[in-house]
C-alpha cells in the first residue's frame, strides 16, 4: 500500500497515470473491513504528515530572509511545508467513480475511527479542510422535494430523518402534501445525495403541537392562503460533514424562497423539541436551589400522592403515564414551562453559550425564542427529553441581522416578551 | 470599499448576511473599470494580506512548543497565520449569481494587472490555489459537443478556437459533422462554458495536412470504418484558469471514449502546429554554426536566383510567395524538414525542455514525435510560424507512461525512428 | 350544457375560444357525480348521433352519382356524414389541462356505464377510435422503470399490479432489483402515468414457481450470466384502453431491448398463471367424460380418505388445505398438470379460441405452451384458480410468425413436446 | 412492392412483425426518386382505395335493415366500407424510426404529385386527416426559442423563415435578443422540428416598419418596461402539414404567455406585409374604374415628369427607382395608403373572403385592420408586393371573439376608424 501511495504522491507516469491509480487504491480502501480502515488512516496519519525538519528549516529562512521579496518567496516555502502529503492523496480520489461521496464517507469512518485514536485528528482536518472547499454553500443547489422525486432519493430522507422519524412510505407522502414543502441542499457532483434537508408546514397561526403535523388524516389548507411557515424538521444527511455547516443558509434560502413564492406568509418559525431538557433539569433538581415554590412542590406532591422529599417532580416525570393523568399535567404545566423558558433562555454552558444545542444553532442564526409548547410532543421521546415540551424560534426577517450580533457578540440570547415575562429575576 | 470588505471578513451579522454582502462588493466590482479594479486588487494585496507579526509569534511559539501535542498545536497556528484573510473573501464571491465564472474572470483581470505590478503575484497564487481545488478534474464532466448543442456554447468554440480558426458556422458545422468529434471539460457550476475544448478527426492513415480536415466538401468517412483518430485541435477557454491545467486527462478520457466506441481505431495521434520552428531558425541562421549543408545552400540559392551571403533561406522564407515557387518548394523541403526534427527533439531551453511549447505539452503527456507534414499548414500563420510544416505526435497507449517517465526524469524526448534519423549526429 | 356543447360543435368565437369552452365543460364533467356523468354520456350518444336522414340523401346521391369525380365527392360526402359530431367534442377536450388523461378516464367512466345502457355503445366505440388514433404504438415510448423513477410513478405500479400483488415498498424494490427489469409504455401526452408494464427477472434456468421471484431474501443473480428472462407479470394500468392492446409490442420490444443488452440471454419465457382452469375443470368433472383413469381416481379417493362418487378431487381442490397434505399433492399431481396441459392446449370456446384469457394472448402472439409447474403458485388465489400451477410459454425468436401464422389461421396451438404429449390421444 | 404492402394490410405474422415490414418498406421508400415515389402514390391511390362494390353492398344492407339495432350495424359496416385500406399502411408507418416525420414529409411528397395527378387526390385526403388527429393542437407544445437552443434548431429557423429572410447568425440572434421572443409548437414525436413560428418584439408603441426591428444595431428595449408586442413573422415549416392550421392557437397562446409574464403589455399587434396588393392594384388600374382623383393623377404625372395615359402610377410602381425620390413619394402616398385600405378592407374575392391571404388569416383570428405604415418595408420584396407599404393587424384580446363571428358571418371586415374612414363611400 505504501508504494501505491508514494506512486500517487509523486504523480508517477503523469497525473492521469497518478490518480487512476488513485483510484484503484480507493477501491482497495472499500474492501478493507474497519480495522483495515483503521489502519490505512495510521498510515496516512503517520507516514505522510508535514516533515518537521523541513517546517523548521523554511521557518529559518524565513527568519534569515533579507528584503519583501525573499521574505515572500520564504514565506510560500512556509506555507508548502505546512501542507501534509497525503492531502493530494485526498485529492486524487476525487477521479473515483463517486469520488466525492466515497471522500464524505472515508470522513465519516474517520471521524469515528478518531474518536479512539486521538493522533488521527490532524488527518481529520486535513480532510475536514478538503471537503470544506468543495462544499462551499456557493456550489449546491437548493431541491425541492415532492412526491415525485425519485423514490431512492425519498427513501434516503427515511433513512436520514433526524428529528420525527418517518414511519411509512404513507408518512412521508403526508410530509410532501400540497401545503408542505420539503427542501434539500445537493451537490452537483454527488447527484442523488442530499445533504441536509428540512421540512415546513404551511399554516396558519404558529403550529403548538407536532402531533397536528404529523396527522396524515388531517385536511390539507390552501397554502396560498396560509400565513405562517413551520419549520419542523431540519436533518444533516452526511455523517462524513460534520463540522462543514450549511443548516443556515438552507433555512434562510427557504424562507426567500416561500417568501416570493407565497406572498401570503406573514411569520417563519420553527416549531423544535428541546433536547437538553430533562438532562438539565433532572441535575438542577438536585442541586441547591430550589427551582420549584414551596406551593408548587405542596400542589404536585399532592396531586401525585407522593411523599418523598424534594425529588417529587423528577420522580413524576421518569414514569411516562404522568402525561396520561390530565391533574398531573395540569399542576406541572406551569412551573415546567417556566424552567423551559429559564432553560433555553438563560443557562449556559461553560463558554458562555445555550445549554440546549438547538437554541443554540436557531439563536446563531438569529432567531428569537418565543412561545414554549405545553404538550407539544407527547411521544415517547418528547417525553423523556422534554416533559412533552416544544419551543417555537421565530425568525423575524428584519432582526435577523441585529440578533446574530447580539447573540455573538455578547452571547444575548433574543425572547419574545412571552418567555421574557417568564424569565424575570433570574 | 474597505468597511465593506472588513464586515465580510468578519462574517457580520452572520456568514449568510456576509455572504450577500460580498456579493454586492462583486457586483460593485463589476461596474468597475480596468483602473477601478487594478486599485481594488492593489488593497487585496496591501491590506489583507498575511500578518507578518502573526507568522513572526506563531513561529517562536513553534519552536517554543515542548511535546508532540503542544508542537502539532502550534503548527496549525503557523499555518493558519500563513492564509492571507483575503482568501475568504475571494471564497464568498462563490455566493453571487453566477459566482464561478465571475472568479475565473477576476483571475483573468489579475493575471493582465498583474503583468505590470508584481505586487499583485501573492494575491495571484491565492486565487489560482483556490480555482485550483474548485476545478479539481474530479468535478469536471466530459461533454460532447455537437450541432445540437445549444448556440450559446458553439459560439463560445468559434471565439475560442486558438489552433485554426473557425471562419464561419459552416466551417463549424463541418468540424461537428458525423465523422468528426468535439469534446470539452464543462464545470457543473459554470453551465454553458467550455472550459478546454479538442476536435477530433476519424479518418483512415494519419492525416499530413490541415487543410483536408477543414475542406468543407470533403466527403465523410464512416467513423466506424476509420483507423486512426486526428486530434488537430485543442483550445483553452478560460484565460483565469492559466496554470489550471487538464488539457492532459482531456486527450485521454477521449481516447479512452473514442476506443470504446469505435473498436477500429488503431491510432491516435495529433496533427499539431509548430508554432516557434521559424523564431528558432531565425536565430539559428545568424548563429555560428552551419545549418545547411554547402551543397543544399548552393541548390537553393540557385534555385532562388539570389546571391547575397548566409541570409539565402531566411530572406526566402520571409517572403510568403516562395511556397507557390514549385522548384524552391523542393530545394527546401528535405533541409526544412531535417531542421524541424532537430528543433523539436534536439533544441532545448535553458531548464532543459523542449524549446517548442505544443511540443512541451504533448511530450510530458507521454506522446511521442512521430512525423514531420511538408505543406501541412499552408496558411499565411502556418507559414510564417513553421515554413508550413506540422507534426504528428502519436499517443502510443502502452508506451504513454514510459515516454512521460522518460521526459520527466531526464529529459529524454521519445521520437519515432523516422524522426530519430533526422536528427542522428546531433 | 346543450348549449355548451353547440357552441363548442360550432367553433363559436373561433377554434381557440371553442377549446377553451369545450375546456370548461370538461371541468365541468369532473364535478359530476357518477349519475351526472351518465347523463351527459346519454345526451350525447342520443343528440348528437349522426344524422340518420343525411346518411340516406347521402347514399341516394351516391347511387345517382355519375362518372369516377362525381362518385368520389358523393363517397366522401356519405363518409362524412356517418361521423357524429360528437367527436369533435371529444376531440376538443384534448385541450384541457392533462386531456388525453381526461379522455382516458372519462372512457373508463363511459365502459362502466355501457355495461348498463347498451345505447352507449356506439359512442364508446367513437371513442375508442379516438384513443386509438392517439395511442397509436408507434408514438409510445417504452421506460425503464426503476427505483430511481418518481415515487408517485412506482406508487402507481403497486396499485395497478394486476398478476402478483406488490405487498409492499419494500416488495416492489426487490422487483427492481439489479436482476430485474421493468418497463413500461408512456404516452408524451400523459407523464407520468404507465399505461401498461411488464416485470421480467433475469435467472438461470426457466423459473418454475413464483416464490423464488417474490422471495426478498433470495440472493441477486449476475444479470450479465443469465441465460433465461422470465416475464412473470404484465399488468395493463388505465381501464380506459380497454380493446386498445399493446402488450403484444411491449413484450417484444423488451425482448429485444434485453437481447441487445444481456448477448448471453437464450430464452425469453413468461411464468404465467392459468387463471381460467377450475373453472373448466369444475364444469368438466360435472359432465359426462371421465377425466381421470379409474387407477387415479381410486388413489385420489384413498389418499383423500373420502367416498363421496365423482365429486373427490372437486370437493378435495375446493379446500385449500390440501396443498398441505404431502400424500394428497403427490396423488392429484399427474392428473391435475395433464388436465392442465389439456385445458391448455385443446380446450376452445365456441369461437374456436382456447379458453384461456392468458393463453389465448401469449399464443397470439406467437409463443408457445412450454412447461406446466405444479405447485408454481401456492397463493391463495393461485390454489383457488388453478390447484397452484403456472405456466411458462416460450418466445422462440425464430418460430413466432410461423406460430402466430398457425394460430391465428388454423386455430393451431403450439405446444412443446412434453405439452403435446401430455394432450396426446384427445 | 404490393406483396410487402399486402403483408402489412393483412398484418401477417402478427402486428408487431407486420409494423417491422412497414418500416422496412417506408425505408425502401426513402431510396425512391421522384418518379419512384409517384408510382409509389399512384399504386396506393388505384389498387388501395376504397372497394365501391363493397360500398354498394353495404348501403343496401342498410336501406333493408330493420330495427334501430340493425340499422346501427348496418351503419357502422357502411363507414368502415368508405375507409381505404391504404390508411392502416400509413398508420403503420409510425413505427419508422422517426415515422411522424416520415408521414410529413410523405405528405409534402404528395403534394407535389398531386398537383399533375389529380387522382392522388383522396390519397391526400387520407393522409390529411391522418395527420390531422395525430397533429391535434392538445399534443403541441409551445417552446420559446432563445439563443441557447440546439444550433441545428436554429438553423431550421433560418431556412424556413418565411417572411423577412434571416440573413446570418448574427441576425439570428439579434432576433432572439432580450427585448425579443421567438416562440414555436412542437410535436413530441417529431423532436427538433418546429411546425410552426412566430417571431415577437417586446417595444414601445405600436412599430410602423421592419427595419427598425431587423436593425442589429438598435438598442434593446427593456422588456419589462415595453406597452407593445409585435408580431412581426409568423412560418409554417412543415410542408406536410398544409390545411393543418395551428396559426392561430400559436398566436392566442403567445397572447397569453407574454401577457403573464410582462403585465405591462398593453396592445399585442401585427406588423404585417401585404402579399397581393401590387397585383391586385396593377389589374385595377387596368380597370374602368378611376382609382385616382384626377387632381392625383395629375400631380403624380407631374412630379413623374412622364405623360403617357393611365399607366402613370402602374408605370412608376414598376421601376424601384421611385422609393428614392423624396418628391415622388410625397405625390404618391395619399392615394397609396387609401386604395391599400380598400384592397384590405373591401376588395373581395369570389367567395366573398378578403382578397389578401395575411388579411385572410388574422381577421378569421378575431383581429382588426389596424393602421397602414407608409415605407414600412423598403426591402426589394416590400416594393414589389406593396409598394412599401406594411399594415398592423390588431389583436383587442375582449373584441377577438366578436370581430372573428362578425368576419365569419357577415364576412364583415372589422377595422379601425382611421382605416374605415380612408374606405369610406366605398
Amino acid at each position: 500500500m505504501r508504494r501505491q501511495i508514494d506512486a500517487c504522491l509523486a504523480d508517477r507516469g503523469g497525473a492521469v497515470s497518478a490518480r487512476l491509480r488513485a483510484a484503484e487504491l480507493g477501491r482497495a480502501y472499500l474492501g478493507l473491513n474497519g480495522k483495515g480502515r483503521a489502519r490505512f488512516f495510521a498510515l496516512l496519519a503517520r507516514e505522510y504528515d508535514i516533515d518537521p525538519d523541513e517546517v523548521d528549516k523554511a521557518s529559518a529562512a524565513l527568519r534569515a530572509a533579507e528584503g519583501e521579496a525573499e521574505r515572500r518567496t520564504a514565506r510560500r516555502r512556509l506555507r508548502r511545508s505546512l501542507v501534509p502529503p497525503r492531502v493530494h492523496l485526498l485529492t486524487q480520489f476525487n477521479s473515483l467513480d463517486r469520488g466525492v461521496k466515497f471522500l464524505v464517507d472515508m470522513r465519516a469512518d474517520l471521524l469515528r475511527a478518531a474518536r479512539e485514536q486521538p493522533e488521527l485528528r490532524d488527518l481529520d482536518g486535513d480532510l475536514q479542510e478538503l471537503l470544506r472547499g468543495w462544499f462551499d454553500v456557493g456550489f449546491l443547489e437548493m431541491a425541492q422535494i415532492t412526491f415525485n422525486s425519485p423514490a431512492s432519493l425519498l427513501e434516503k430522507l427515511i433513512d436520514y430523518e433526524a428529528v420525527h422519524e418517518i414511519r411509512s412510505w404513507k408518512d412521508l407522502k403526508n410530509r410532501l402534501d400540497s401545503d408542505r414543502r420539503c427542501f434539500s441542499f445537493m451537490h452537483p457532483n454527488m447527484p442523488g445525495e442530499p445533504l441536509i434537508f428540512v421540512e415546513v408546514a404551511l399554516v396558519n397561526g404558529m403550529t403548538d403541537n407536532v402531533h397536528a403535523l404529523l396527522d396524515e388524516a388531517a385536511p390539507e389548507v390552501d397554502p396560498h392562503a396560509a400565513d405562517t411557515a413551520i419549520f419542523y424538521s431540519i436533518s444533516n444527511c452526511q455523517a462524513g460533514l460534520a463540522g462543514v455547516g450549511f443548516g443556515d443558509f438552507l433555512i434562510k434560502r427557504v424562507v426567500d424562497r416561500l417568501s416570493q413564492r407565497f406572498p401570503n406568509l406573514k411569520s417563519f418559525a420553527t416549531l423544535s423539541p428541546i433536547p437538553g431538557f430533562r438532562r438539565w433539569l433532572d441535575g438542577a433538581l438536585d442541586g441547591e436551589e430550589p427551582l420549584l415554590a414551596e406551593a408548587e412542590d405542596r400542589l404536585i406532591r399532592a396531586t401525585a400522592r407522593k411523599e418523598s422529599g424534594h425529588q417529587g417532580l423528577k420522580a413524576i416525570l421518569d414514569d411516562p403515564g404522568w402525561a396520561d393523568d390530565g391533574d398531573l399535567v395540569e399542576a406541572v404545566r406551569e412551573p415546567l414551562i417556566r424552567l423551559g423558558a429559564r432553560y433555553l433562555a438563560r443557562e449556559k454552558d461553560p463558554r458562555g453559550r445555550p445549554l440546549d444545542p438547538v437554541a443554540r444553532f436557531h439563536l446563531n442564526n438569529g432567531a428569537r425564542v418565543e412561545r414554549i409548547n405545553w404538550m407539544g410532543d407527547r411521544s415517547e421521546s418528547g417525553l423523556r427529553q422534554s416533559a412533552g415540551m416544544m419551543v417555537n424560534y421565530l425568525y423575524k426577517l428584519d432582526e435577523i441581522e441585529k440578533n446574530h450580533e447580539a447573540f455573538r457578540g455578547e452571547g444575548k440570547v433574543v425572547a419574545s416578551p412571552q418567555i421574557s415575562r417568564l424569565c424575570k429575576g433570574l
